[in-house]
């Protein structure tokens, strides 16, 4: 089978083919195109780990297809079909390990893990088992596209919509959500993207994204290879712009989205959130629903990954030259939550996620009556 | 005379004996300590143009005092004492074109100005006026430390008595107003320099300061080197830090505050006041009485100062190495401007200017009020 992107057009971040996972190294990005390979579950914790690849999405794809290339390439399988699903099992808790705050990654494991369980309640060898996993890890590289431009269709249409000057939009995003975050097409720059290619995107704002520069780094990037108009900002300057007026709503993904709305998301969301409601400004989370966390009921359960300080004090996220003073300690939360009272809509492939005149968000109701038809 | 700096404590960055100027070259800090020869009017153009110097205040006296160095070493001068005044005075307006939106360096020359007229008034000879104004300028120098340790104790003198817990301050600053930006001691630094000599700070946190990272690179240093507890963190983190608890005041310094109190200052302070307006935290503006401006009734009338892309594009301000993607364009403002409304009060050397119970700064009525009891 061939790759999750959609042609020419949009980069390639995840390389696969039944047997082989290359992924782009995004941590090189702009200046150079180097695809690693991955050859098992050991290579893809590690890039996880390292943000060769990133983006909750894209994560969880990655690590599935890892452990996909791993079975595919086994010399010989010594074991029954329990033994089999006992060893995929256990791989998959290896990966999610690699990036804990990822829901994404988490919850594909339990389907992973559900899937493999059927097989191994039927199958005979282990064979079969595995060969129901490699199928089940390439179904969500292809859902993932195709679930994200529902996001940018429905997301582009509802903000039509909304906003009366609709040939003029200008939409500020945070962060890397596109192509380099997803299996393709990406969810917030999925929404940008769709708005672009009906003619109503006026110009798209990017924050720079401190202090992995995600948003100079890739958005940029991204935005840059398929010509859509778009402006680099600093992240402290998103104010100044807003008050300017040159923001009309605000799109940024989600790491993890709890039962209430509270959206986990890359450090600055929540400060881009309370900058938009001080200037009446829209402000949107795009996410697919296994970004959606029923379990947990607000955001304050969700626990916060702290990066190393080396990503503040030296350049390219701590690998280049030394930027800060010596001695200085630091606080580097990866990511912030903001709580669902600054969020207006939540852009999912089945529909937006309002507050319908109320002052929350049903998302239970939403997953309820929607599931089972996309 | 020796120089503008209180001893072996604090950074000095602006070395002056009579005759000779040195700047200390910021934009190499903190990983290299390296002093410029400024010779003359042309130098020290160059350096407050490429951030040698930055910071309203220290751009004001180096600039004057480079002035001074410069007809300290004039071999001759063949003209009278008028002539001596016409070339002083189009040496100064060549120097404001350096930094527009700097006030203190275009309030100094009307000043100095003011001394240059008089002493033209009664010399005889061009050399009387070159005297004069040389000492005008090193009076400048001194005022400025003396200012600034005012401002200090003022404002830890006011914020302990709002905060009731004030044994445990944290105080959140933009930016560098040290040392490194004034003469010495600084201005909202020097707030928290004055809260830590009172046993009073528990920690301050300073933020990155994107794109020229002043405040990971010069405030931290600052901080570090005189072992204040102090922690930093990315400008977007900081929505976060004060939804956590952990900022009880946010103190920022001013390049420019207009007569109703709204103040352009490095871009980001617009983003922070925000922020603390949204989470109920005091912010204040500390800058001496020469960044105000009587002559401008609001923000409006501040012209911001657009620099390069390449600030963000690259590394090191531009210098280094490229981060963004190239094609990427990009909005790169200076300075913005945080209207009155989300200021709490004002602390200058006379004085903390608050409003008193009503909606406004009365910040002419202060100035009247105030003027020559320094």
């Amino acid at each position: 089978m061939s790759v999750g992107s959609e042609g020419d057009k949009t980069l390639e971040a995840i390389c696969y083919r039944r047997g082989s996972l290359q992924l782009l190294d995004q941590r090189k990005l702009p200046l150079e195109t180097l695809y690693l390979d991955i050859h098992d579950t050991n290579d893809a914790w590690d890039a996880i780990k390292e943000m060769v690849v990133r983006g909750a999405p894209a994560i969880a794809i990655a690590a599935a297809l890892s452990l996909a290339v791993e079975v595919s390439n086994l010399a010989s399988f010594d074991g029954t079909s329990n033994d089999a699903s006992v060893f995929l099992s256990k791989k998959l808790d290896f990966l999610v390990s690699s990036r804990p705050t990822a829901v994404n990654l988490s919850d594909a494991t339990v389907k992973l893990k559900e899937v493999i369980s059927k097989a191994a309640a039927t199958a005979k060898e282990a064979n079969s088992v595995f060969q129901a996993y490699i199928e089940a890890a390439e179904v969500m590289l292809e859902d993932d596209v195709t679930s994200n431009k529902a996001i940018g269709s429905y997301g582009a249409s509802f903000i039509k919509n909304y906003l009366t000057d609709s040939k003029n939009i200008t939409i500020l995003t945070h962060c890397n959500t596109g192509s380099l975050a997803t299996a393709g097409y990406g969810t917030a720059l999925g929404v940008i993207r769709a708005l672009y290619a009906d003619g109503a995107l006026e110009r798209a704002y990017c924050s720079e994204t401190r202090p992995f520069n995600q948003g100079s780094r890739l958005t940029a990037f991204e935005l840059v290879h398929e010509n859509i108009p778009a402006t680099l900002i600093a992240d402290s300057a998103a104010a100044a712009l807003m008050n300017a007026g040159r923001v009309k709503a605000v799109i940024v993904g989600a790491d993890r989205v709890a039962a209430n709305g509270d959206t986990a998301n890359k450090i600055g969301t929540y400060n881009l959130a309370v900058s938009a409601m001080h200037h009446g400004i829209p402000f949107y989370v795009a996410a697919p629903l296994t970004s959606v966390d029923l379990s947990l009921s607000s955001g304050q359960e969700i626990v916060i990954e702290e990066r190393s300080p080396k990503e503040l004090l030296h350049t390219r996220g701590g690998l280049g030259e030394q930027v800060a003073a010596s001695g200085i300690s630091v606080w580097n939360p990866a990511f912030d939550v903001t709580p669902a009272k600054l969020i207006s809509g939540i852009i999912t492939e089945k529909g937006v996620i309002t507050k319908n005149g109320t002052d929350t968000f049903d998302i239970t109701g939403f997953v309820r009556k929607t599931s089972g038809n996309l």
